[in-house]
C-alpha cells in the first residue's frame, strides 16, 4: 500500500490561509464553465462565489476605488434585479400595447392615425358615441370598403373574411420569425425555464433574439386570436431580460449558479407585469418554476416584482388606477351552502385539467413522432383557419379571451345593457337593481352561446397549446373555467331565486343584493381550471386574488384550488408543465415528489457488476501522456483521482475540462513538462522524481479535495435527496473508505425514470 | 491491513429486497427516539418514515383492513392538518371570545348576566343607545358604586382605581398560573418555535398544559392592558394543537422529522387566525418560522390555514363577514409623490426596529444576569402598574391596541364623530364630506395624545416583552407604527391642502375625494414598524393586505416594508425572533445567513490535534464488555464503526443509544451472549469464533452502514449547507479513506458563533 507521507498536511491549514479555493482566480480562463446541455453544480459555483466574494472584501482595505468597487458588488444583486423589474416591466407594456393595436386591427383601423388602436382613436377623435367603442375616426372594415356600417349579409362577410385573413396573416408572421429567428421562442417557456432553473445550461434559450421575436410574436399571436395567452411566455420574456441584464454584473453572469437567482427573481417579475400580481408572481416563482429559492432570492424576487408592476402601472395599460386586471366591483358575502357548487368546481377543474394534460401530451407526442412536426408553418395556419372561422360567429369567442373573463366575472349591475345581463329587472327601482330576477332571453341565449364556446375553446385549446408560436396557457384555461364557473352561477341563481323560501336559500336572499353572484362563480371556476391545469395552489389563490381585488373570496378560492389539485392529482401526478418537461426529456429532478423505492446507491452507480472498472487517475503515478490518453479515449466529465490503482482509496476529484485545460496549457506554457512527465495531485512531490526525470506537472490546484462521497450502502431516496438539496453534479460512492463507482445526476435521472417505468433512454443529455 | 472479505456483499443486494432500513421495525422499541434537548437527525427520520411507508404498501394486497389502513396511511397528513387547523380556530375563537369579555370588564360587568362582555350585553339588552355601547344592562364601575354614570372626579377616580385593580388582578394571576402550571407558556414562544422547527427536541414545550395556560394567561395578560398582543402566543398556541394532534397519528407523532410538517402547518394556522390572513399564515410559515418547507408542507399549511381561518369565521369574532381585522373601506388612489413619506414611515420603522431589538435585548439579558430575574411575579406587578396608571388617562393608550390601529387606519367619514375626524367640514354637503379640510382643535389635540401615545408605547413595550407572561410583539409594535403613520398622514393632508394649487399637490387633490388618506399612512406605518421589528417581508405585505383588505396599496407597503428591512438590517442583521434565539442560546443554524469563511473541516471536527483519539468501535473484535465500557465511560451520542484500530477506515455509525438499548436487550433476552461475546457489525461472522467461544452478539441491524462524510479539505461553508439542506446530526470527516474525526451539530454551531466573534459556550445544549 502507498504510503501517506501528508497525511497531516491537511492540519496546517488554518482560519484564514490561503486554500485551494482562493487560488482559483489565478487559473487559466475557462475553468469553471460549462458547456451546453451540462448540468451545473451549485455547490461548486457558490464555493466560487464566496472566494470571489472573500477576494473583494479582502482589498477593500486598499484603495477608495476598491472601496467602491466591494459596495458595488454588495449592491449589485439588487440593482440588477431592479434592472430586471423595470425592463420587464417595460417589456410587458410595450407587448401589452401592441397587442390591443393589432387586435383592434382585425376588425377596423383608425383612418387618421393607423398607429393608434380603437381606444386611444376614438379618444383623439373626441366624439366618442355611446358605447365608447364607435367613433367617426374609427372605421370597421366594412365601412372602409363603402358599405354601411356592419348592418347586412355585405358587411357581415366582409368583416368575418377581414377576420380570419388578418388572423392567418398575424399567425404566418408569427410562425416565420420563430422558425427564421429565433427557434427557442415558441411555446409557453415555462417548461423549460423551470429545467434552467433546476441546474441546466441550455445557451441561447434567454438571449436575445429569443427576448426580441418572442415580444413581437406574441403580440402576433394573440392578435391572430389563437386560443392562448401571453401571461406564460411573459414570463420567459422576463428571464430573458433577467439573464441579459446578469451579464453586466459579472457575480452573476460569470457564475452559473448565481445567475439562477436573478432568473428566479425574472420569473417572478413576469408573473407579476403578466397579470399585475407582485405577491403572486414570487409565490408563482417559489411554488412553480424555481428549484434553489433561498430567502434572499425570495427578498429580491419581491423587490424585482414590485419594480416591474410600478413601471408597468405607469404606463397603465390596465386602464384603470387599480393595477387590477379583472376587477370586480362588488363584495357580497358567499353562504356556507355555496361551498358545494365551488368544490364542484374544483372536480371539473380538476378533471378538465387532467383530461387536458393527457390530450395535449398525446397530441404534442404525436406531433413530435410523426411527419406533423415537419410542418410547423401549415399546422399553425391550419389551427388559425379553424379557429378564425369557427369562432368569429360566436361573441364570446370572437373576443379576446381576457375580455371574455373581465365580462364574466362581472355583476350584473343596472347599467349594463349586454346579453348575460338581460334579467327581468325593474330598472326604474334602484334597490331593484341588483336583486335576483328571472332570466330574460338575452340571458338564455347567452347561456347557449358560452356553452358552446366552452366546447369550442377546450378542444382548440389542446391542438393549440404546443404549436410553434409563443403561446401561453393561463388565460385560455382561464377563460374555459371562467365560462363553466358562470353558467354554475347563473344556474345556482335561479335556483335561489325560484326557492327563495326554501330554507336552504332563505338567508341568501333576504338581504338587499342578489341571492347568488354569478361573476364569483366565474371567478373560482377559473381559479379550478388552472389550478387543475398547472396544479398551482397558494400561488394562484393569490394570483387570483391580486388580479380581482376578491380578497373576501380567498376561502371559496382556496376550496375551489385544493379540490382541482387533489382530482387532478387523482388521475396523474404531474401538471401541464411537467408532463412537457417529461414529454421533452429535460433532465428535471423533480422536487415535488418524493422517491420511495428502496435502491441503493450500489444499485445506481456505475460501472455495474459486469462492466470494465472506473476510470480513475492516481495522485502520482500518470504521467501527460497518461493523462492526455485518458482524456483521448474516455468521455466522462470528470476523473475521480485515487490514491493507487490497487487500494483505491479516494483522494480528489478532476473535472475533465480543468484536466484538459491544464494540460493543454502545461504543455504550451510550462518549460519542462514533456509526454513523460509525472502529474502529481498530490501536495507532496517527491524530490528524486524532480531530479532523475523530467519536470513534474503538479495539478493540485485543480484538484477538488472535498467532493461528495456517499457509501454503497446508502439508500437511493438519501442519493436522491442529496442531488436536489445540494444541486450536485456527481457524487462518489465508497465501501470502507475505497471507491467503488460513481454516481451522476444522468445516472440518478435515469434511475428515478426506471423505477417509475418510463423510458429511461428518453431523457435529453448532453 | 484487515482483509476485506465481504467486499462485495453490497453488490448482493438488489431493488426490494430486504435491506437495513427494512428491519428496522423489528428492534427493540425506544431506538430511534431522542432525549429532551436533543437534535434530531432528519435524513434518518425521513427514511424511517419511507420505510413504514413502503412496510404498508407492501401488507395493502393481503386484506381489506389493511387496504383501509393503508388509506387512512395516506390520508393521515391533510386530517392531520384539519384537525390542527379546526382546533387552532376554536382555540382563537375561545381566547377572542374571552380577551373582549375581560377587557370589558376592566370598565364595567353586565349586571343580569356577567357572562356577557359589553357589546353582548346590549345585544342582549335591546335597548342599545346611540352609541351602541351605553345601555342600561351595562353598567361601569362607578354606577355600581352608586355614583352618576362617569361624570365628575368621583366618577373617574373609581373607573381609574378599577381599571388599575383588574388589570393588576389579571396580570398577578396571569404570571402566577403561568409560574406554577406551565413555564414554557411565557413570551411569544415564536423563537422556541423556530428552534424546534429546525430539529430540536424541548420536551413539554408544546404540550398540553402548556396549550391551557397559554391560551388563559394570553386572555388575562391582554386584559389586563400591557403593551402586548395575542398574535403571536396564538402560533404558539396553534403549534401546541399540531404537537397534541400529531400523537393521534403515529406516522407524526412518532417522528420527529416528520411532526415538523405539522408544526409548520400549525404555525400557519396560527397567524391565519391570529389576524384572519390564511395566506399571510401560509407565508409567515414559510419566510419566519420554518426551516424545512418542501412544496408539500406548503400545500398542507395552505389547507390547514384555510380550515382554521373557516373555523373562526363561523364564530366570527371579528363581528363583520370580511373576515378582515382592520377592515379600510376606502379605495382611494395613491400618487407618486406619496411614495416620499412612504419610505420615511419605512426608514423610521427600520430605525424603530433595530433601536427596539437593541434595547429589549439589552434588558432581556440584564434580566437573564441579575437579581432581576429571580423576581418575576414583582415584575409583571410593576410593568402592569405603571402600564395602567400612564396609560388610563389617555384614551388612545387606554382602548386596546387592535381598537387603537382599527381606528387609526380608518378614513374620517361624515359620521364620525371622534376626536380624530374633528376636521372643520361642511357636514350638510354629501360631496364635501370626504374632503380633505382644515384641521378642527379636537385634531389637534388628538396629536398630542398620540405623539405621548407613541412615546409611551415605544418605551413601555421595550420592557413589556420578555416579561414571564404570555406576551406576542405583532400588535404593539403595528400600534406603534399606526400612530407614527397616522401623524405624518395628517401633516401630509395638511401640506396638500394648504398648498393645493401647487403642481406637487395639484393631481391629488383635484378630485372628488380627500387629498391624503391619512388612515392609508396608519397602515404603511403600522406595517414598517413591524417590518423593522422582525424583518419579515413578502408575508408581512400579505398579512397586512389580508388585515385591511387594502389590496391596491401593495406598491406602497412594498416599499415601506423593504425599506425597514434594509435600514433594519444595516444596523443589525438579526430580527427580534433570531435575537431572542441567540439570547437564549438556542441551537438554531440559521438558514438566512451565509457562512463565508475560509475554514475547512479539518478545523472544526473533533478530536483536535492535541485530543486523545477519536472514541471508535471496530466492526469484529469488540466485545460486549468492551461496548459497555465505552458507553460508560464517554458521553458521546455515537460512534463511528472502524474496520480495525489501525487502519481506521469507516464501516459505518451507530448511536449511543441504540447501541446502549441493543446490548441490554441481548444481555437480556438472547440466550449465550456474556461480557466476553464478541460484537460483530460486519455481515460476515467466522465460524471459528461462534464454535470455539460464547454466542456472538450481531449488531449490524442497528448500524448507519451510510453515514454522511466528507473529506478534511471540505470548505466549511460546504459543510454548514450540508447541515442546513440535509438536517444532519453529525457527519464523519475522512483523509483518503480513512477516518479523522467527527463534526456534530455542536461543533458546527460553535464554529459559526466563534466566527462571529460571539461566546460559543452560550449556545445551549443537552
Amino acid at each position: 500500500m502507498t504510503s501517506l507521507p501528508h497525511f497531516n498536511v491537511s492540519f496546517s491549514s488554518s482560519p484564514g490561509s490561503t486554500n485551494l479555493m482562493d487560488t482559483l482566480e489565478d487559473l487559466p480562463p475557462g475553468i469553471g464553465q460549462y458547456d451546453d446541455f451540462h448540468t451545473i453544480d451549485w455547490l461548486r459555483d457558490i464555493a466560487r462565489d464566496r472566494t470571489r466574494h472573500r477576494h473583494i472584501q479582502k482589498k477593500r482595505q486598499e484603495s477608495c476605488f476598491e472601496k467602491v468597487k466591494s459596495a458595488h458588488d454588495a449592491w449589485s444583486g439588487w440593482v440588477c434585479v431592479l434592472f430586471v423589474g423595470c425592463a420587464a416591466g417595460v417589456c410587458a407594456a410595450i407587448i401589452d400595447i401592441g397587442t390591443t393595436w393589432m387586435s383592434d386591427l382585425k376588425e377596423g383601423i383608425c383612418v387618421d392615425a393607423f398607429w393608434l388602436n380603437r381606444e386611444q382613436c376614438c379618444w383623439a377623435a373626441n366624439d366618442t358615441l355611446l358605447d365608447q367603442l364607435t367613433c367617426s375616426q374609427w372605421h370597421s372594415w366594412p365601412q372602409l370598403f363603402g358599405l354601411p356600417s356592419d348592418s347586412g349579409a355585405g358587411g357581415y362577410i366582409i368583416s368575418y373574411l377581414m377576420y380570419v385573413a388578418c388572423a392567418l396573416a398575424c399567425a404566418t408572421l408569427a410562425v416565420m420569425l420563430v422558425r427564421v429567428f429565433a427557434p427557442y421562442a415558441c411555446g409557453s417557456g415555462i417548461p423549460e425555464i423551470k429545467t434552467i432553473l433546476s441546474g441546466f445550461i441550455i445557451r441561447g434559450y434567454l438571449g436575445k433574439w429569443t427576448l426580441i421575436i418572442k415580444s413581437v410574436c406574441m403580440m402576433l399571436a394573440v392578435s391572430a386570436g389563437l386560443s392562448l395567452g401571453k401571461e406564460g411566455p411573459l414570463v420567459h420574456v422576463a428571464s430573458c431580460c433577467g439573464n441579459i441584464f446578469s451579464y453586466l454584473f459579472p457575480k452573476y453572469g460569470k457564475n452559473e449558479a448565481k445567475k439562477r437567482e436573478i432568473l428566479s427573481a425574472a420569473s417572478a417579475a413576469g408573473v407579476s407585469v403578466a397579470f399585475g400580481a407582485p405577491i403572486g408572481g414570487v409565490l408563482f416563482s417559489l411554488e412553480e418554476v424555481s428549484y434553489y429559492f433561498p430567502l434572499k432570492t425570495l427578498w429580491r424576487s419581491f423587490f424585482c416584482a414590485l419594480a416591474a408592476a410600478f413601471v408597468l402601472r405607469s404606463f397603465n395599460p390596465f386602464g384603470n388606477d387599480h393595477l387590477v386586471m379583472f376587477y370586480i366591483d362588488y363584495h357580497n358575502p358567499w353562504y356556507l351552502i355555496e361551498l358545494i357548487p365551488f368544490i364542484l368546481l374544483g372536480v371539473l377543474g380538476g378533471i378538465w385539467g387532467a383530461v387536458f394534460i393527457k390530450y395535449n401530451l398525446k397530441w404534442c407526442h404525436y406531433r413530435k413522432s410523426s411527419n406533423l412536426g415537419k410542418y410547423p408553418i401549415t399546422e399553425v395556419l391550419i389551427v388559425c383557419l379553424v379557429t378564425g372561422i369557427v369562432a368569429y360567429p360566436n361573441p364570446y369567442t370572437r373576443m379576446n379571451a381576457s375580455e371574455l373573463i373581465k365580462v364574466l366575472v362581472k355583476q350584473c349591475g343596472p347599467e349594463d345593457d349586454i346579453a348575460l345581463c338581460d334579467y327581468q329587472r325593474n330598472l326604474t327601482d334602484v334597490n331593484e337593481a341588483f336583486k335576483s330576477s328571472p332570466l330574460g332571453p338575452g340571458v338564455v341565449a347567452a347561456m347557449w352561446q358560452l356553452a358552446l364556446a366552452l366546447i369550442f375553446k377546450m378542444v382548440i385549446t389542446i391542438f393549440t397549446f404546443g404549436i410553434k408560436v409563443p403561446a401561453g396557457l393561463f388565460i385560455p384555461s382561464m377563460a374555459a373555467g371562467a365560462i363553466a364557473g358562470r353558467m354554475i352561477g347563473v344556474g345556482m341563481e335561479q335556483l335561489a331565486f325560484y326557492h327563495q323560501d326554501h330554507h336552504i336559500f332563505k338567508e341568501m336572499c333576504n338581504e338587499g343584493h342578489t341571492c347568488v353572484t354569478p361573476g364569483l362563480y366565474a371567478m373560482v371556476g377559473a381559479a379550478a381550471a388552472l389550478g387543475g391545469v398547472t396544479r398551482m395552489t397558494v400561488s394562484l389563490v393569490v394570483i387570483m386574488f391580486e388580479l380581482t381585488g376578491g380578497l373576501q373570496y380567498i376561502v371559496p378560492l382556496m376550496a375551489a384550488v385544493m379540490t382541482a389539485k387533489w382530482v387532478g392529482d387523482a388521475f396523474g401526478r404531474e401538471g401541464i408543465y411537467d408532463g412537457h418537461i417529461l414529454l421533452n426529456g429535460y433532465p428535471f429532478l423533480d422536487s415535488k415528489e418524493e422517491f420511495t423505492h428502496t435502491t441503493i446507491a450500489a444499485d445506481v452507480m456505475r460501472p455495474r457488476r459486469n462492466d470494465p472498472p472506473l476510470c480513475v487517475v492516481t495522485q502520482d503515478t500518470y504521467t501527460v501522456d497518461d493523462i492526455e490518453m485518458v482524456l483521448r479515449d474516455t468521455d466522462h466529465n470528470g476523473f475521480p483521482v485515487v490514491v493507487s490503482h490497487e487500494s483505491q482509496y479516494l483522494v480528489g476529484f478532476v473535472l475533465r475540462r480543468d484536466l484538459s485545460i491544464a494540460v493543454g496549457n502545461a504543455r504550451k506554457n510550462q518549460d519542462g513538462v514533456v509526454s513523460n512527465s509525472v502529474v502529481y495531485f498530490s501536495n507532496h512531490v517527491p524530490v528524486n522524481t524532480v531530479v532523475g526525470g523530467p519536470e513534474p506537472l503538479k495539478l493540485r490546484r485543480i484538484l477538488d479535495m472535498a467532493p461528495i462521497t456517499i457509501t454503497d450502502q446508502t439508500p437511493m431516496e438519501t442519493v436522491v435527496e442529496m442531488f436536489r438539496k445540494l444541486g450536485l453534479r456527481q457524487t462518489l460512492v465508497t465501501h470502507n473508505g475505497r471507491l467503488l463507482g460513481i454516481i451522476t445526476k444522468k445516472d440518478v435521472l435515469r434511475h428515478v425514470a426506471q423505477m417509475k417505468n418510463q423510458d429511461p433512454d428518453s431523457i435529453l443529455f448532453n
